[in-house]
């Protein structure tokens, strides 16, 4: 950063390649949400799709853990 | 979804291609952060760049907007 055009360069640089990394990230968000819409127009819901992702992403350990938790917690509200 | 077996494979079929898709945005996600360490390590403020990111993509109207606006809420609350 010693002259200020090289600076602002290469601060551009920077600034575009992020730009363009966060319009990649976008653009598979959006084909993400596609899936969905396809497998809810095949009948599936997209809210319990979205749950698997989630459980699956966790070690079997860790969800049983939590699923006695949960349990616990609906006992004690009388939720069962 | 008539078939048990067609259907669960089916229903696989779209969780793993949500799976590898979020494993992508993923790693999109870990080389925008290296931009942002690269840029760190180069002298420039991590923060203040993704300040810029995000002015960048306003329109400059609406950025002129909000500028007049925090202006007025610092001046309300003597921050001037």
């Amino acid at each position: 950063m010693t002259e200020p055009n090289v600076a602002a360069d290469q601060l551009r640089l920077l600034i575009e390649r992020i730009e363009r990394l966060e319009e990649e990230k976008k653009g598979i968000g959006d084909d993400i949400k596609d899936v969905y819409l396809e497998a809810k127009a095949t009948g599936y819901d997209p809210k319990i799709m979205r749950q698997i992702v989630r459980l699956r992403k966790m070690q079997p350990h860790d969800r049983q853990e939590m699923e006695a938790i949960l349990q616990t917690y609906l006992s004690a509200l009388g939720m069962e």
